[in-house]
Parts: structure tokens; sequence; C-alpha cells
């Protein structure tokens, strides 16, 4: 009998009815921005990030305590402060032992949608080895559920889950039966690992978030391995559980 | 102004209601095996397909001029004498003259959800060269609409939605702005073709039919232009409008 773990890869929040499983954990991908940014933040002192879908919901949290952040098409909602940049989060003095609340157009809401699975992390380039590392650790099958964007799939994200299936299938976890959209993610990590961000030149998002003059935010969510926190979903509240 | 006709993917029927443009024409595909079984029929004399939904709906029609196949999961369905192999329809003298209604598992349904679209054609690899000459002649946008596997996506139709939008780009076809799903068809497509059946070797749906010794349907499915016909939807039926 294989027990070995399983991966599957979900392209689009759109497609997670179609190949949701619970009894996984749900690794959430939103590579430009939203999942960087929660990794950044937690690596840099904050001390919890609650994802929140609405914007309105976001606007009730107090100013006492919490950075609220909001960001709707690749842009900083007017009214807040904060939108879902990274760089942001970095050393930055007014956000450190705060908790953020985070609002976006992708990553957030597909948060929401697997808030029910066994238990829900966050990944990004940016934590992708202590993020393996913990996902080996724990044995138990793996679902991928990339962010995309306004439920298309995009390839910044499908590049990430391929690469973190590479990580996982050189540990022993195998591919679903069902694994053409895995197959698919790794295809795609295999052409564009020699340089991601070239790759992703003539890309949808990548497109967007130059327009927004942006490409510094680009850069830094391409780095491997700036952190080893390891984001997960704890009462509504994603927590590093990584020390 | 740019008024190159664009390239659409849309890599299963449950992303369609994200993806569609009834102003464009949409291409179904169906690789392994409906919409090669189609391209078959009408190149060895039958005289149009009509393709329905259900199961129930293919059993109304009478045995005197039509015959009536239904798949599903892979296989004949009880009580019928035809499927989807494209094989049984070639140079069968019993099926010539007549009209095929065809029920399937995934590429009927998505001839379906998408019948309202501005025109209505069926791709595979055996028209495919036939295909792009008639879209070409055409100028006007194209939505590729894979048929996949039970909503989720598969390789086959996507390297083939991946074929065709790389002869539509040498021919003045440009990408749509949110292209990511048909970049990511054109590098499965760029990976794979020098052998696609190899490519194939661990996807879902080539080692389905394989389990049901289906090796010569996948074989032939697989031949480039094997037929020049184009199946366009005409009042619910599909007719080779390119003699």
């Amino acid at each position: 009998m294989n027990t070995a773990p399983i991966i599957r890869i979900c392209l689009t929040p759109a497609l997670y009815p179609i190949y949701r499983d619970d009894n996984s954990i749900v690794v959430v991908v939103d590579i430009f921005r939203a999942t960087s940014a929660i990794c950044t933040a937690l690596h840099h002192g904050m001390t919890g990030v609650i994802p929140v879908a609405a914007i309105e919901e976001a606007k009730n949290y107090p100013s006492n305590g919490y950075i609220v952040a909001a960001e709707r098409g690749g842009e900083v909602v007017d009214g807040f402060a904060y939108g879902n940049s990274p760089l942001s989060y970095i050393n930055n003095p007014d956000v450190i032992g705060k908790k953020l609340v985070l609002t976006t157009t992708n990553g957030t809401q597909a948060i929401s949608a697997a808030k029910d699975a066994a238990a829900l992390c966050v990944g990004a380039f940016s934590n992708i080895t202590a993020l393996s590392s913990w996902l080996i650790t724990q044995q138990k099958d793996v679902m991928i559920l990339c962010a995309g964007w306004k439920n298309r799939l995009n390839l910044e994200d499908t590049i990430f889950a391929g690469a973190l299936t590479r990580l996982l299938l050189n540990q022993g976890f195998i591919l679903d039966i069902d694994s053409d959209a895995a197959l698919t993610a790794l295809t795609l990590y295999e052409q564009s690992k020699e340089n991601i961000d070239r790759f992703l030149e003539p890309s949808s998002h990548r497109q967007r978030l130059s327009k927004l003059n942006l490409e510094k935010d680009i850069e830094y969510c391409l780095q491997w391995d700036t952190t080893t926190v390891v984001p997960v979903l704890m009462h509504g509240e994603l927590i590093n559980i990584q020390k």
C-alpha cells in the first residue's frame, strides 16, 4: 500500500470546488503580492495577519494595535495607508508588534475559499524552502491553491506551484492520479527556473505591475528564501509557526 | 489602432463563464476523443453530427438515418453500439450518408456550454491546418475552449490549444491582454511538440485510455492533418463547411 502524501494543484479559485479536498493542507499562493507580503510582514516583526475578503470588514478594525491594508486591482485602496506591497513592511517601526488586517484582489479571497481545509498555510518564493520543510514534517496530502487573477490562472502562481511540487516530489510526495494541472505547473517551472522574471515578461500581471511602477516589488517577490516563516491560519489569523 | 484578431484560451469548461466572449468564434477541443471523432465521422461520409449533452436525449433519435453514440468515462454506454472512438467511423459502410448523434463525457458538454457563441467549430490534431486556415479567412477573435476532463484541465487539449495558437500567431493574430492561459498552452506545446505521445505518458487521460486498451485511438488522435474538414455548428448540427 502506498501511503506517500499526495500533491494536488488548483490553478484558480474558480476551480477550487472541483479540486477541493478538505483533508489536505492547503497552501495558498499569490506571488504578486499578497502571500509574499504576508511572509514579509511576519518576518519583519508583525505578530499576525488577519486576512479578510471585504474592504468594509477591514475598516471595522481599530487603528490601535492593527495595521489595516487594502489592495484592489494592484493599487492601495483610497483611504488606506497600506496595500499589499511587501516592501512597506520591511524595517518599518510603525508595524512592528502589530497585527496586519489585509484584504486584496485575489490572495485573501483564495484564503477565504479554503478556510475549511484541514490546515491552511501561505506560500511564496520568499519562504519556499521553509514551507516545503514544514510540509515534509507534516506528511499529509497537500493542495496548492493558486490565487490567480480574478479567477483566471496566472503564470507566476503556477510557476511557484511547480517549484514547490518539485521540492516535495524530491522528498517522497507523489502526484494525484488526475495530475495534469501539476504536470502543467512542473513544465512551466522547468522552463522558467533559470530566469523567472524574464519568463514572466509577457505575462498579464507582470505587465500590470510594471505599469504601476512596481518593479522593485516584482524583484523582491521573485527572490527565494528571504525568510523562514511559515504562516498557518489559526482561528482566522495567520501566525508564524516556524520559529 | 490594432485590429488584429485576438486569441483567447479557456482551459476547462468550468472557467468558461469567466473567459466567455460571445463575439468570438469558439473552437471546442476534446482530443481524446470527441472532437477527433467528429472530424473523422464527417471526413468518412457522415453528413452531420448532432452533439447532445444527455444520454436520454440521444436515445430519442430514431435508428433510421441516425447513428446514435454515447460515451461516459472513456467507455461506450450500455445499450449503444457506438462511442467516441474515431476508428469506428472509418471506412464503415453502416455510417456513410447518416447523421451522428453524439453524447460524451466532456466534449459535447463543452459544445453545449458555448452554443451561444458567434460561431462554434470543432478542432482536433486531425484538422488543425484546415481549421487554422479557415479561422484566418474569418479574421474574427478566437476562443479556444478545452473540454478537459470533468471540468479539470488536461494536457492534450491544452497542448492542442498551444499548437493552434502558434499557427494563428504566425498569421497575424495576437494574444489577449490577460494571456497567461495562452502562454501556458504555448509553453506546453513547445515542450511537447517533438513527441506529444511521449510527453503525455504521465497524463491522467492518456493513462485512463491505455487501461481501456485504446492505444490505437490515442495514436490516431495525435496524427496531424488526416482531414481537411472544418465542422461548424449550424442549427444544432455540426456540418463540414470546408469542401
